[in-house]
This record gives C-alpha cells, sequence and structure tokens, in this order.
C-alpha cells in the first residue's frame, strides 16, 4: 500500500485536507476529473471575484467625477478582457495548488474516481483506462454542481449555470438570472453594472433570501436604484429557446407574463455529486440526499470519509476546507474541536457587500431568545462618507439575558472583510460590552461594528 | 451653575465626551473656538481619507485596462474638485456633530476657553467680549497642534502644516514632506498619486517607523515603486523661502544636499495645546509636557479633567473618544473599565494601508517573551490577486509559552477594516489556536489573519 490517504476532489475541501493530512507525515494521492483547485478554484469564489472586481472599477470609473477626476473621452467596458483576466486568475491559483501539492509531496491522478471495495478506488483516466489505488483512508470531497431545474433545464448556450456565466463570448443584451443567493445576485450585479439589463427573479419575497430580513430588503433596494428589475415571489414557469430569443413565463401572485431575454441564468443552488461513485456499493449511507458522517466527517463505513457540499452543513468553500482540516487531523490522532457549524459567516460579493455569521433576528426569536438589537447605519460613519460608500449597515444581535452575540448581519462595502472580526468575537463568547470597549481605529468602516454593538445599549455615539 | 460638565474643546474627545455624558442625564457646555468636531473631523482623519479615496480612484483608472476597461481619451486629475469634495465632506460630518449636539442639547459656545479659580472657565468670543460659565466637572480636550521644528518654520506658504496641505489653490509641482508617520505617509502618497514629484524625508531608519520594520521596510518598497524618492536617515538642516522655489538642505551619513522644492509640508508630530488655558493658575500638574491624569482622566486638581492628545497615550482621534467615554461614565458613577492601551490599533491609510495592534516584534522581545510569529503574504491570497492587491502580507506575533496574541502588524488593501478583528481577539485574550479555528470566510483577504495564525503553528496551508 502506498498511500496513507487518498482524497477524491480536489476542491477547496479536498486540496486543504491533503496539505493537512500531508503536514501531519500522511503520504497523500489526490484524485480530480478536472482541474485542481476544484469549482470554487476556477469556476466560482475566485474568477467571480476577478470579474466583479472589474464591474467595482468600472463603476468607480462612471463616477471618476464626484472624485475629482475627469475623464476626456469614452470608456469602454471589454467583456472579453474582463474574462480573460479573471481566467488567467484562476489559471495563477490553479498553478498555485500544483505548487503546494509539489512541495507537500501530494501526487495527483487526473480522471474520475469510485470506491470499489476493501477501501480501494478505481481511476477512470481521460482516456478510458483505469487504475486502481489503495490506503487505510479515504476522503471524499467530489462538491457539488449545479442544480438543474426540471423547466429550465441548461443547456450551455441560453440557459445557462454559472460556468457558462463565466466564459460567455460577449456581452448579452439582456438577462434573466433565476435564483438571487450569492451566485444569481453576483452575476447580476456584473452584469448589469457592465450594461447587460438584468432581470433578477427570486421565488421567495426578498433577494439573498437567507439573509437577515433588514439585510435583504436593503440589497433589493440597492440593486433596483442599480438599474436591475428585481422580481421576487416570481418563478419561472417554462422558458421556449427554439427562437432567436428566449421567450419565458414568468408567474407570480399577480399572473403570468411573458419576457424575451438572451440568456437565462439559472442560479437556483447546487446537487451534491454523490452519484457514480460508489457509494452504494461500499455501503456509504446516505441522508437526505447527502452523505452521513459523524462530527469527525466519518462516513457509516470504517475509514471512508466525506466533506463538503456533500455533507450536511453550508455548502460554502470555508466549511469545505474547515471540515478537511478537522477530518485529517482526527484520522492523524490529533484532537480537533468539531466545527462549529452555528459560527460560519457567509458572504456576498455585490456593490453593496452583503456578510453574516450566526442567527438573524427571525432564527434568534424562534429559538427563543429575548433579543438586543443594535444598528449603525453607514451613512453616519465618516470613513463610509469619505469613500463614498454610505450604503448600508451594521445590525448586531444580543441575547438580552447574557449580552452574547447570537448574529451579526452587515451590508456595505468592504463587509466581507469585516465580517471576520464578527466570527472571531462569537467564537471567543464576545458580548455587546466587549465589542463597544475594544477600540476601533477611527476612521474606518468597523467603528460601524463598535457602534452597534453600544446601540444595542442605547449608547451609540454618533446616531 | 447651568450645567454639569462644560468640554473645552469639541474634537474627538470632547464632542464624543460630551455626548456621552448627556446619554447619562449630565448638562453639557461645550467650548469651541474654531470648527465643531475638532481638528480630525474638520482638518485630519476625514479630509485626508476623502483625498486618498479619489487618489486610489485615480489609481484604478489609470490601470483601468488591467481590469479589462478601456479609457479612449485623457484621464485628467481635478486637483481642485478633490479639494472641493473633500471640504464638502468635511463640512458635511460638521453638521452631522451639529444635528447629533441639537439631538442631545449639548450647548455650545464659540469662543476660547479658559480655566478660571473656581471650577470656572472663562470664554472669550471672536468678537473680544468674554463670558464666564461654571460646573462641577470640567473637562479639557483641546488637543494638539502641527508640531514645530525651528529650522523648518511654517509660514503656510512654502512650508506648511497638514492643514495647509488641504487646502492648496494648485497641485505642486514637487514637494518635500518631512517626516514619515502617518500623517507625512499620507500625504506623500496622495501628492505622488495625482503627479507631484515627492521626496519623503525621515530622520529615522524607515517609515512609519512606529511600526514593526518589516511592515516599514514594505511600505518603503511600495513607495519607491509608486516613484516617491523616499530618503531614511535623513533631516532637513535648513530651509531658504527667499526665492522662487525652496533650497533645503538635507543631511545624511553621506552628507549635505541641496534641494530644490515649491512646497515643503513638515509632518514632524504635534505639540499638545495645553498653553494658555490657564492650567498653572488652577494648579492643574503637567508631567513630560503632557497634562497628569489619573486612569479615569481626573487631573491635580478635583473637578477637572483631561484627555486626548494633551495627556499620555496615542494621540490618536479613537484614543480621545475612547478616554473620554470612561471618563464621563466615572463622573456619572458607573464604574468603567480602564482603557488599555497596550491594544490601541494604529492605521496609516496610504496604498497599501498599513495597521497595527499590540507590540512590535521588536518591543516584545524587548519585553523578553519568546515569540512565535506567524506571516502570510498577500500574494499568496486569492482574493487579494482577484482584486489586482497581492502587495502586503498580514504578521502576528504570539507569545509562546501561553500562545496568545501579543502584536498584529499588517500592510496591504483593505488591513485597515481587517485590524478590528485583532484588536477584539486580543480584548478576548485570542490564541494562535483561536484564530486557526475561527473559520473566516472565503475568498476575502481576512483569511491571511487565519493563515498567519496558523503559519505561527508551522499549519499554514496556502504557503
Amino acid at each position: 500500500m502506498n498511500y496513507d490517504l487518498i482524497v477524491i476532489g480536489s476542491g477547496p475541501g479536498g486540496y486543504v485536507s491533503a496539505i493537512r493530512a500531508s503536514q501531519l507525515g500522511m503520504k497523500c494521492l489526490v484524485i480530480e476529473r478536472s482541474e485542481l483547485g476544484g469549482i470554487c478554484l476556477n469556476w466560482g469564489c475566485i474568477p467571480t471575484k476577478s470579474l466583479l472586481k472589474s464591474a467595482q472599477i468600472f463603476d468607480y470609473i462612471n463616477n471618476a467625477t464626484e472624485y475629482g477626476i475627469n475623464i476626456d473621452g469614452q470608456i469602454l467596458p471589454d467583456f472579453e478582457a474582463m474574462v480573460r483576466r479573471s481566467r488567467e486568475i484562476a489559471a495563477n491559483m490553479n498553478k498555485g495548488v500544483q505548487y503546494l501539492f509539489k512541495k507537500n509531496k501530494i501526487e495527483v491522478v487526473e480522471g474520475t474516481g469510485k470506491l470499489i471495495a476493501d477501501r480501494k478506488v478505481e481511476v477512470t483516466k481521460h482516456d478510458g483506462t483505469t487504475e486502481i489505488h489503495e490506503a487505510p483512508y479515504i476522503l471524499i470531497a467530489t462538491g457539488a454542481s449545479s442544480r438543474q431545474l426540471p423547466n429550465l433545464m441548461q443547456d450551455g448556450e441560453k440557459i445557462i449555470g454559472y460556468r457558462k456565466a463565466l466564459t460567455l463570448d460577449k456581452k448579452p443584451e439582456n438577462m434573466i438570472v433565476v435564483g438571487s443567493g450569492a451566485i444569481g445576485s453576483e452575476f447580476a450585479y456584473f452584469y448589469n453594472t457592465i450594461g447587460t439589463k438584468v432581470t433578477l427573479v427570486e421565488y421567495l419575497d426578498n433577494v439573498v433570501p437567507l439573509e437577515d430580513e433588514e439585510v435583504s430588503k436593503q440589497l433589493g433596494r440597492s440593486f433596483k436604484k442599480a438599474g436591475i428589475t428585481v422580481m421576487t415571489g416570481t418563478e419561472v414557469v417554462s422558458a421556449d429557446t427554439s427562437g432567436d430569443k428566449i421567450k419565458a413565463v414568468l408567474k407570480s401572485k399577480k399572473g403570468e407574463q411573458l419576457l424575451e431575454t438572451d440568456i437565462i441564468l439559472s442560479a437556483v443552488g447546487i446537487t451534491p455529486n454523490i452519484e457514480n461513485i460508489g457509494l452504494r456499493s461500499s455501503g456509504v449511507e446516505i441522508e437526505n440526499g447527502k452523505i452521513k458522517v459523524d462530527k469527525y466527517y466519518s462516513t457509516s463505513v470504517s475509514g471512508i470519509y466525506a466533506i463538503g457540499d456533500i455533507v450536511a452543513g453550508q455548502a460554502l468553500a470555508h466549511v469545505a476546507s474547515a471540515e478537511g482540516i478537522v477530518c485529517v487531523e482526527k484520522i492523524a490522532g490529533l484532537n480537533p474541536q468539531p466545527l462549529d457549524y452555528g459560527n460560519i459567516p457567509a458572504c456576498t460579493y455585490t456593490s453593496p457587500e452583503v456578510a453574516s455569521v450566526g442567527m438573524t433576528e427571525k432564527a434568534a426569536i424562534e429559538n427563543g431568545y429575548k433579543l438586543k438589537i443594535g444598528k449603525f447605519p453607514f451613512t453616519a460613519s465618516g470613513k463610509a462618507t469619505a469613500a463614498g460608500h454610505r450604503d448600508g449597515f451594521v445590525k448586531l444581535i444580543f441575547d438580552e439575558k447574557t449580552d452574547l452575540l447570537l448574529g451579526a448581519h452587515l451590508i456595505g462595502a468592504n463587509v466581507t472583510e469585516m465580517i471576520g472580526e464578527l466570527v472571531t468575537a462569537r467564537k471567543m463568547n464576545a458580548t455587546a460590552q466587549d465589542l463597544i470597549s475594544a477600540v476601533h481605529p477611527h476612521p474606518t468602516m468597523s467603528e460601524a461594528i463598535m457602534e452597534a454593538a453600544a446601540a444595542a445599549n442605547s449608547e451609540a455615539i454618533h446616531i
């Protein structure tokens, strides 16, 4: 037996697990059917952030006069160049993983992995040949794919998923984005900013519907102000792609309406990649469409582990990475803390950005807490004003009884970089008083955290 | 007696104290000789951040092609418009303080305050008339002024301070900035970005000399790369302003050299405003050029308090505000925690930004700690790469014995928004392990905090 650990899938779950395992002295083999780094690095988190940065700068340039800069000429967003930049950045990060694998002496087989008997994995390589590898520990980290809606089957041309949305040949004239989670909202923001006429369709009552309601409503308002047609409480019941334009039928409480569009981006969630990887024959138990694991990610079969989008818990890159680290540390005989799924941040990189951790107001009330809520708007922040980013607020939710921080809900510029503080605060059991008396630097937007905590005690200074 | 508290000075120390005191039921009078909000709001923190945002956007526009945006025409920084914007933003914030004062029923007298006997303050108004007010508690918050060097006396025309640097009529062709603390560095970055030929002169061995040496060196390199002439270990021995150009003589180990320039900006620190405010006649004790206070900011005279730049401790806006809150809460009979001066963040809003809290590596060693240091470069950050901001790093210093975070030193984009987490972490006695297992969102630059902590344990994933 050549390896201590075989990892199937090299996304942020798999590659991080392999690196950590290798640091702990395990000899690792990683099986990857596509690109190292997985969807996140090649087709998700990273290239989208590149496009969104281009959009942000395009936005700045269009508002340059406000900042005292005159542009005497035309401003032309070069869609192809933006896409090219995003591909180059993804390629660059992919090379980074290759470098880390080499450094950590992690081996890679390109192909599709499948569990077979006796802790063995069969790899079908791209040329059709197969090889079998075995190890005492096997970690499944196969991730997820864009979820297909039966009445909106992705054809990769007119009805597309996130992957194609990252590499369109040209900027569409108009686009319907179906689903307003992070992926849908980010693409809606990007395409709208560079000039596509975007309609964002959300089945639930608000965009980013998993966020605190006040944040969702604020993002909805910002989107509308930016020119996105936001249709909540609406679903796409059919899409006829036979003609030149797609004829989409949208249904809401008001009835049905027909909308013509060039492209429909389906962003209605993901489906765990648990088919055709030998789970059934290996006896790995499935529960609610995901692999059943214990708190150290052991499946029902000894020696077989699973992490990331294929197990319960938030389907987020940082969750997969954190799970992978806990999992391999446990395998290596360390004593890692199980992951606290109640303290996982979520970010949406639109403008304004959205970031949150812990319970929403609604969830906290449903859980029986008596709340103390503090809110601070960025309109009252000197730094936000100086930067021209006055949209948004910080909303903090505390348990009235214990003063503990239960949840944090932020919308505004840079809040995706500010949420880390609140993750750490919750981890350390910080109270409102702790956040009030942590001296935040002036002038920053992070002062709004201190002020929101103070607002919960009716002692905010600047509102 | 009409008032419970008289506050002399309405900077971030004074106005925050008055608001908090008013929340606690005190009737407050604030005496201000110039603008509400003081230097910070009118001539410091806020208007500089406005100019720096203009510079950042100008930078983005000049690099637009990198982000896939073509500009077919000329890009013209409009210096006057940038200055106008910064003045408007300061005016806006000033109105904000007026609003807060009205809301909190705080009265204001415009004029220069001076302590006279029996807890009385005499105010000399701008028309020369005087009035006397009294209160059981008097809080001195008179702030500081730009320090004058004898061989570089500011004339407000050719040799200027920060205030004039915010309102020059036109962009200078060239400029010598003397002193590379936050103020000097920020102006050097701003003027260099918009096209002034800037020479930054620092007496000590590195720019931002109070920062950790690695950070200082990195900022020096970034400045040089951006085109600033950085002269460390150098002083300006004389400046002849009699001609059209200033003839400045600079002295370093290599000898003396003559430099001609249009403007010299003197940014060599501040002098506390403790003259002519009646301290001596009131018997208020001075120590090392500052007012001597206890940990609740009581001076040697009962009933007279002092906060901000005129007392020991970092001369920073957020320190003055925090001191003011502690001071008035104590006066009101609450039991506030004394300020932890070892946990005060400092920020420099250049590009890259600099932010730090706690001990530098050198200070920690001098204090006898055995260290565990972790560093994570933004070149290895996916978000930094996608944003085009790969300069800089996070450096965290832990006590090897206790695993506690002793100091954090960050340089890079947005680090001024990231440092809040480390202030809160230190306040909560976070260890390296705590920061490693706080799940930071992907992809953010804040992941570098988690990775730097992991690096201190030799378990960083991405380096």
